[in-house]
């Protein structure tokens, strides 16, 4: 193959095989095929698009360049979360504990601020003496003996993504779809929970402006987990205004405590309650959002008994 | 300026101003912009255009990358003539000799073969002893005392459109007319001859495949010749077959001979006393094209009689 008629495939609107997605991502990862070509093809894909099934091997192949953990053959359900991001956005660090005390594994590398978005790890990163960087090892330990793990993101998982989303950030390439969709879900794909909540931010204060955008997105994602056979549902919700009244990565965390102790703004915390329900549902926990009020309700002062808070 | 922004504006469909331009162009002329961003920047004007202002601030941009040899200041007119490319094209061969014996200085930089098609410089190049790499100053000497020259073109012309051009052939970003007329008309700018007359080739044997294509990218070369002050012909000829019978480069060197002699090929000879009486005209040799091939006709004799050729 020869890259120089793949960017012409592209660019004239054509779709790419399994075979030349494949071959493109490992000589892209191999540096077998320079920056100056891969850009190029970036650019006619943010023209052209992709369709399901190329945007599915994209991902595949970005998700194979690097380890995979395959979380959910050590433990099961095992879920993952991730937000789009938007601003005073706690939700994982109180939906990821509520889940994990009901009995559903939580397993999530999670990444910094984007734009001007806070990511989770700066804000785990604000109580002192919390290390993010965990190898292999320690993060499938704690995942097995606490069944809770949120650990920054490995530079080995979906290498050929990291290579190339440096390269989209420089190139006016970031905002396309398909690119975006292959981003986040080869990382999900390469970690391998059971169960996936993706939580599309839509409004003035994220990425995507529109609610067709964030349903086109959100519907990308959904397409590729399903595709890959992981369980993957999406939730839209509003970034219209800051979410709860905490923004600033200390702050936050004081706020996500606030949640967990049922003393958070309402906003968030019926959002959290909202999306922990939902990741219930989706692995089985409980039959129905009732019931998995419920089952959160009891669970929650249960928790709140047994632990001690920081001040 | 930051270059990822020109890559958005351009992406979005905007047009660049004339100073982005020049600064993207010296930018990238000094290796300050890498490859990968001007590539996708390549491609974003394959995908949205560039608007006719545009164009002639990247020709001029680029014509001023590096030695200008404004031959107009020393000798006027004259006159240099550029052909998209054919196959069995000698009509350079035989019609600057033509224009020249008739008091029309000739002063062309000549490329090699493109693709499928030959190069003037290669069929030059088949006759023994003939050295093509002048300097400047043995090029305007030349043309001084003998008002015809024809060699390669120099390294030190336009070197930003040399860059951008090899990069724009393994991106697939070659066949843009917008970047097609800029890299002829940034070298045509550079040399600075008071004439230009493009013969923009047509068919299944030229680059340009509909007569819509030939038509708007010989409009856009002469606009920008328009906009720079060089007085600019095109016409849009036949490739649908080969000119001439002779195809090769010491054949067609001794084909154009041939219609030097009056011997040559009817397909082949008429374009090439049409455009050397189109140039006549042009400069004012001759005031109507009837009275250019009475000019072409009696100094034709005269020039075939004072000269010896080669068997």
């Amino acid at each position: 193959m020869q890259i120089v008629e793949l960017i012409r495939k592209k660019r004239d609107g054509h779709s790419l095989s399994t075979a030349e997605i494949d071959w493109l991502i490992d000589q892209y990862a191999k540096e077998n095929i320079p920056d100056y070509q891969m850009s190029a093809w970036l650019m006619a894909v943010y023209w052209r698009g992709m369709d399901a099934r190329e945007t599915s091997d994209l991902t595949l192949a970005m998700a194979r360049s690097g380890e995979e953990l395959h979380v959910r053959d050590t433990i099961s359900p095992v879920i993952d979360k991730h937000s789009t991001g938007g601003v005073g956005d706690k939700v994982t660090l109180a939906v990821a504990p509520l889940v994990a005390a009901c009995g559903v594994a939580v397993g999530k590398m999670t990444g910094r601020g984007l734009g001007h978005t806070g990511g989770t790890l700066d804000k785990l990163e604000s109580v002192r003496g919390f290390r993010s960087a965990l190898t292999r090892d320690e993060f499938m330990r704690i995942l097995t003996r606490h069944h809770i793990v949120l650990a920054g993101q490995s530079g080995d998982l979906a290498p050929a993504d990291g290579k190339m989303y440096a390269l989209r950030d420089v190139t006016g390439t970031v905002e396309s779809i398909p690119l975006i969709a292959a981003s986040i879900m080869s990382k999900k794909l390469a970690i391998g929970a059971s169960h996936l909540l993706l939580d599309v931010k839509v409004g003035s204060g994220a990425f995507m402006k529109s609610v067709e955008q964030a349903r086109e997105l959100a519907q990308t994602m959904v397409n590729i987990g399903r595709l890959a056979g992981l369980h993957t549902v999406a939730a839209i919700t509003s970034m219209e205004q800051p979410l709860g009244r905490a923004i600033g990565n200390a702050l936050e965390m004081a706020e996500a405590i606030a949640i967990l102790r049922g003393d958070g703004p309402q906003d968030v915390s019926a959002l959290c309650y909202h999306e922990a329900a939902e990741l219930l549902v989706m692995t089985g926990i409980a039959q129905n959002f009732a019931e998995a009020e419920g089952v959160l309700s009891k669970q929650f002062i249960q928790e709140l008994q047994s632990l001690s808070w920081p001040k």
